[in-house]
């Protein structure tokens, strides 16, 4: 089997419901990934752990989801040299507005890439990804060229609203 | 010297001027305390360090500010048994509505006991953390009534307005 | 039976909901507490009565549950030399916004220790009043300890997403 | 001397700056008033006293101005038959909409006829307080129909821009 | 029939739902009204001949009730020298925010005794517009305390939670 | 001299500061206009007035600037069968939030064509009544797209950042 | 068949469930349209070239919905001399605020003209769009006044609550 | 001279206050890049030819600042396979938090890599685009692992208060 490039974490199992389609969009562009449950507050050493040696473990992108007032993405930027992909997980009560700054408000020195709050942030967070290991290699680049041409086609065909 | 109780912590030199308010209520209580800078994200490595052995060291409570995606005190609230207070330092362009969210909002399983935003939240952290000490201290629960007392009479001497 | 040490208030029979998950966690670490249904704006006088005696009764920690409006935990604040967390209702058109500002928004010499809106708070409000007592009552820091420990376990055994 | 008809209360000498606009009103439409600073969180008994012995007093409307965490309404409403107007006064972090929301956002059973944020909001109570009087009062009615009366001419005046 | 004290109008029958919280209130402290709907911005000549006429008519308070960009109150509040209480229905995209906003910030000259969001808000519509017309007709001041005192005693009955 | 084709009009004086900009536009792209202070608050009869008799003194577009619980666009829209474009001046506690929602959220039937907060709202107000003025009068359409052009070709030759 | 002079066009098929209500007001009163999915981001060329071309094809306003990070309006006014009317669709997590704010905080040189998010501003963007041709095409205006007449009939008829 | 690796565009000379902080650390880095005012709304053409011949002309990654009815980075991800990082520069009115909305909330299929409002941001999107880079190009990652050590040492050294 393929040696992961991607990480996929995030903070609760309750989190894989939005996700999987991160999951999903690695999967169609035939991206080697792993997953895994990783809290930065009930498993803070873990967390440190996993992005310590996310490079030498061969990994190049990670994309880390979490809700309410959602550490993870962040922390792991802290720990480790590669991009960080943060998905804000909607939120039981203020619909992932707190999920949202407390990812994308980070300070200047450790960046997170943050997209779109939910299932199109976690879309995104797969072709994002996608994107970033595409410059290094073009297969990966060319899948989600042939993906968005597909995508826009459909859009044209069903265009016509009758 | 009087081993510190309580211990201050911030994420950038640039909070002291926010938390220096909770330093000065503890000077006033007599509560003995120390203080340091300490990122969650610049220095991650030394803030699980400063959480992991805060206990063991003597500290009782811990007061952490932190703005915008203000990680620190959730993080230090992962890492310890001790009661966390958590201080939303103003930021720059979403005046601490991000800080707050991002402190308050912890899941179930990591409290961070939240304040207000700004200056008169870095009192009341200096305050809460008597409080808490005072149910232990007998002495600081009583300079803590005593500044209550001499607070509310100088209300009643200034509220007639003429 | 053991004297109650946390009392748990709240502004209506409705916040039960949320506020049971408070008493839950109190039962698990076996924190002895007493609830009541104590309104700010209905019952004032009945609060004043209950914040200015709360020490007297034995009580070393008080959780207060409010929505909207939310005065009850500012104001038992007030009547108290006894540390106060305050959990944010959900309310039914601002859910909880407004709840969370009326309560963490105290001004300089009267803190409330605010912790997350719903149920993830009232969790939490339990955990922070444990870790309060626990600074004075070592077996009640342990089962807390206890407990965290658990719950990471359970997060690293379900870490896996197959 | 006459005796007051209306109540005019602030939770801090800081927010007279906004609060004496209330009172130019009530001088200018020549409805008695006594003036005074009671903290909700700070002079909670004093408060108390207050609301309860109002209409005893002679009072039959209270205006009430406090900022962030704002209390001071709600609570003397809470304690009173008299209606009570609440101006939210602007706070230094989140402009006023802590204010407004602590104040308006009322649990069904205890009313605060809120204003707008901060002076317009104060020239308002002091406007709203003679129109409840002038139900009441005729001449004090007739005199609010004589300031609206001025100012809608002086608007008029200046409508044209040249 | 006795004549209406009250006006109680609302923006579309849609608001009824929410406007008959108030409506219930007035019935039971026997406070005689009269409803209608009336629209700002699909009847406004209505409107106009409504507020202006109001007093003449006999009416003493009125109480509007409209949700989004909810102009109702505020344009009554400028053509009558009658207080108008404005209830801020809960609209369908932003929770009542916006019909809060719209109701509450009005300019300094034209007041809006503004209540809570919703039906929690409507009933306070009803009992400030009795604790308003209480100071000048004591029968209906003592009934809005009688149903004051009967609801402190229901939560005092309701307060033990077992 | 011509006669105006769009009328320009503000709750207040103070936002001439504002408004002056659409004018500016108008000036620039040569169309007749005319303005003047006409205050939903403070003027109702006088804004009823201007509205219904727009169209029969010529006018085919009105520009309604205000802040706060801005109801002048809307009322204006009430009653006129000209579009209106709704100019949201910045509010001085809420920066323009409320005016934004007040003036966008209006309820089907009576719209108001909203442009953005502030100075680049009241330009975009004079250029969207040009390109609305330019479906009937070619010149006008004409001297927008000489406009654009410039703003374009100005863009492009500051481009490069040396 | 009559040639368009509306073109009403969104981000995706899922708009349509709002948009159709703008077609609905376009039926009534007999404003021949043309409707089409055009996707800022998913068909960025097939925009350019709708937009470019709009006036050239008879077209005299546009009609843009799309939700979230709503660029479809704001892209399109970029490259038509058209007026452009844009709907903010209630997106699935932040209830359409963010698209509201997308849409309508254009800077200054190049206006979307916004309408309320949801059914209200899709009904609302027919409505303003019949406005727009009204002041060219007298037949449209009428219609448009027509319809605002029946409208003020229905609410006047059923404005008495029984 | 080297080829630039990474572009850097905003959508006016008004934002290069903030986008300089950008440049700043690519040139710290050694990250060839090339910089250009491209602005959505008044050069789209410009745009599209930007973002579409960004890859054959050698780009590995494009930064894009944009405030207000931020559309920049949006419509330059809809028009490159490059990984695109959106900057929410600080708008006057609402402080940055439409741009950021109107950045991060793209619909599901076109990403963008969105950082903090502000300075922050653009220090954090330089950062991002060497840790994109950085997987490609070893010396980049060290770079950019270097300055990190740097700064965490700077804090170290900073951390004492005295």
């Amino acid at each position: 089997m393929t040696k992961p490039l991607a990480g996929v974490i995030m903070g609760s199992t309750s989190d894989w419901e939005t996700m999987k389609e991160a999951c999903a969009i690695l999967d169609e562009l035939q991206v080697p990934y792993e997953k895994k449950v990783v809290s930065a507050h009930r498993t803070p050493d873990l967390m440190f752990e996993y992005a310590q040696t996310a490079k030498s473990r061969g990994l190049e992108v990670i994309i880390a989801g979490a809700g309410g007032a959602a550490h993870l993405p962040g922390m792991v930027a802290a720990k480790t040299e590669l991009p960080v992909i943060g998905v804000p997980v909607k939120s039981s009560n203020l619909n992932g507005l707190d999920s949202l700054l407390s990812i994308v408000q980070m300070p200047g020195g450790v960046p997170v890439a943050t997209v779109a709050i939910g299932k199109a942030g976690a879309i995104n967070a797969g072709l994002l990804a996608a994107q970033i290991l595409g410059i290094k290699y073009p297969e990966i680049q060319e899948r989600f060229m042939e993906r968005r041409d597909a995508t826009r086609q459909k859009v044209l065909e069903d265009s016509d609203l009758g």
